[in-house]
């Protein structure tokens, strides 16, 4: 019940999912709205289960009021599920802050992985080099040791899921030297450069769009300006630059020609083929999509939480904090 | 002696702007150097001097160390030039934090206006709202109390530069909701609130972009990831245009019929046309330039610097913070 259209993108998604990895897919939320979805779609052959939840969570909910007000919601029945063992992965397209909210409680969530200070919202970056940002903005004030853990947790990711040797971690900051950036920063890079991860110091928004580092490290509040800063001047390139050619018959016509061009440009900078991002220090394996998800994004975000559970990022990340 | 490829951009700007304007431009720097340089120029009818300054700062300068090692900057002594009131405003492409570092201090700079707790480097975004965004990077760690004050001079700013009556003034955050965003922006938020200026609350960056806020608050730590960010995309996108349109000769006939739209697109994100970057809170008009700037970008921010003058910034600031 997640994605901004629910349930439509959500299960035709589960459905394919279902269909691609042989899996079976829990979808918890309305029966009767799922249901009616489900009946849209061949599901001959595939296991697909559901599972009642008597709330949902919509955009606008406070996630301090979603932990109030809706014990029942999609969210919370949603991560019991991987709690006891009946799932192993949970998705959602849904409200982030909500799920964010629940997934790091104990009671009603996943709880903390032992050692980790704050779980971080990591988020593939949907350019060329596909770098991996965290924190995008689970944590809006971080401590110095939190940056650190989020190396850390960052650079055991791209390992596991993205067979990376060795990923490059560096440190987003307003300028390459070190001793550059807040007072944070400068305390989190002796942290980092003492870390045993392959370190590479402060980079800026340049470095980290050039894939200098496979994961850029910041405080949520930073990196979620920074990936929304991406987005929002994508979109304005993309708008001035379809409004200048339509401003004239040549360009019109060039514009029409270099089409297939710009539709590879897009597909390159679409969210939807990353993936979503996982919340990474909680104790189970949770992925949250984009809430503009099609059924594909969906699918995809399931691919990541399977490959995630195989490759026991969970445990991985238990034990590189123990260390 | 400021930009990248100085001083032949420096010098022709000046050129430029002493023709355009009609005003005496006093050129601080090597008096050998700025004299090869003006040779190429005609300068016939124009007001121009060459002040000389035994040393010059490079990028790679630290500005603690341009304090300590290189009093007789270029960099000092066309600030001292304010100072004194032989001239009336500074303008340089060079070393930011050179500049900042000199200007702020009241031995060998301009020192503060009274009342005004930290400068804020301002800059109007290469967008087609033209917002302005205050701090870009003098303040990493910020306290509540500047940013009201960056809020206040920045909206002086846009209102007697830009006869923008009741500028309307936003805070930059990671969610539109008040209470969204670090402790910093939860805390300055009602500080600008009670401020009287027309406060519109926290902004995203898409807002931003939309133009939603004449004048963005941000601490400078995350205005200069704002601010870098977008042009790190800009740039990204541009040249993944450039390399799927090329990759196929029917899109890249396309490409070349619409080549216009492309340019116009450009020169809309061009910083070189917004001129410079303001430092506000000093006791004096000081324009920064970008490194890159062409001759053009020079006259434009010796324009704009002008025009400061003309319209009393620093004493309106002076007043306002007064209040």
């Amino acid at each position: 019940m997640g994605s901004d259209n629910n349930p439509e993108p959500d299960v035709a998604g589960a459905v394919m999912a279902a269909r691609e990895f042989e899996e079976t897919i829990i979808l918890v939320g309305d029966k009767t709205q799922i249901e009616a979805a489900l009946a849209k779609q061949d599901t001959t052959g595939l296991s697909l289960e559901i599972v009642a939840a008597g709330q949902s969570v919509i955009m606008t909910d406070k996630p301090s009021e979603v932990i109030k007000t809706k014990p029942d919601s999609s969210i919370h029945v949603g991560l019991q599920l991987v709690k006891n063992g009946e799932a192993a992965a949970f998705v959602s397209a849904g409200n982030t802050g909500a799920v964010l909210a629940v997934a790091m409680l104990r009671q009603v969530g996943l709880g903390r992985i032992p050692g980790v200070k704050r779980p971080g919202l990591g988020v593939i970056f949907p350019i060329k080099e596909r770098p991996f940002l965290i924190d995008n903005g689970a944590n809006a004030d971080c401590k110095p040791e939190y940056l650190l853990q989020f190396g850390l947790m960052g650079s055991l990711y791209m390992e596991r899921m993205l067979n990376i040797a060795s990923p490059r971690v560096g440190l987003i900051s307003n300028g390459e030297e070190e001793g550059k950036g807040t007072a944070l920063i400068k305390e989190a890079g002796p942290l980092l450069a003492a870390s045993g991860l392959n370190y590479i110091g402060n980079i800026e928004p340049k470095e980290f769009m050039n894939g200098a580092a496979h994961v850029a490290v910041a405080d949520g509040f930073s990196g979620n300006l920074v990936m929304k800063t991406a987005e929002a001047i994508a979109r304005y390139m993309a708008d001035a630059l379809r409004d200048e050619i339509k401003s004239n018959p040549v360009t019109a016509l060039g514009g029409l020609l270099a089409k297939p061009a710009f539709g590879r440009v897009r597909k390159q900078l679409d969210p939807n083929e990353v993936g979503g991002a996982p919340l990474l220090g909680v104790n189970g394996v949770v992925i949250i999509g984009h809430g503009r998800s099609n059924a594909y994004a969906i699918k995809q975000a399931v691919g990541q939480a399977r490959l995630a559970v195989e490759k026991n990022i969970v445990e991985a990340i238990a034990a590189g904090i123990k260390q």
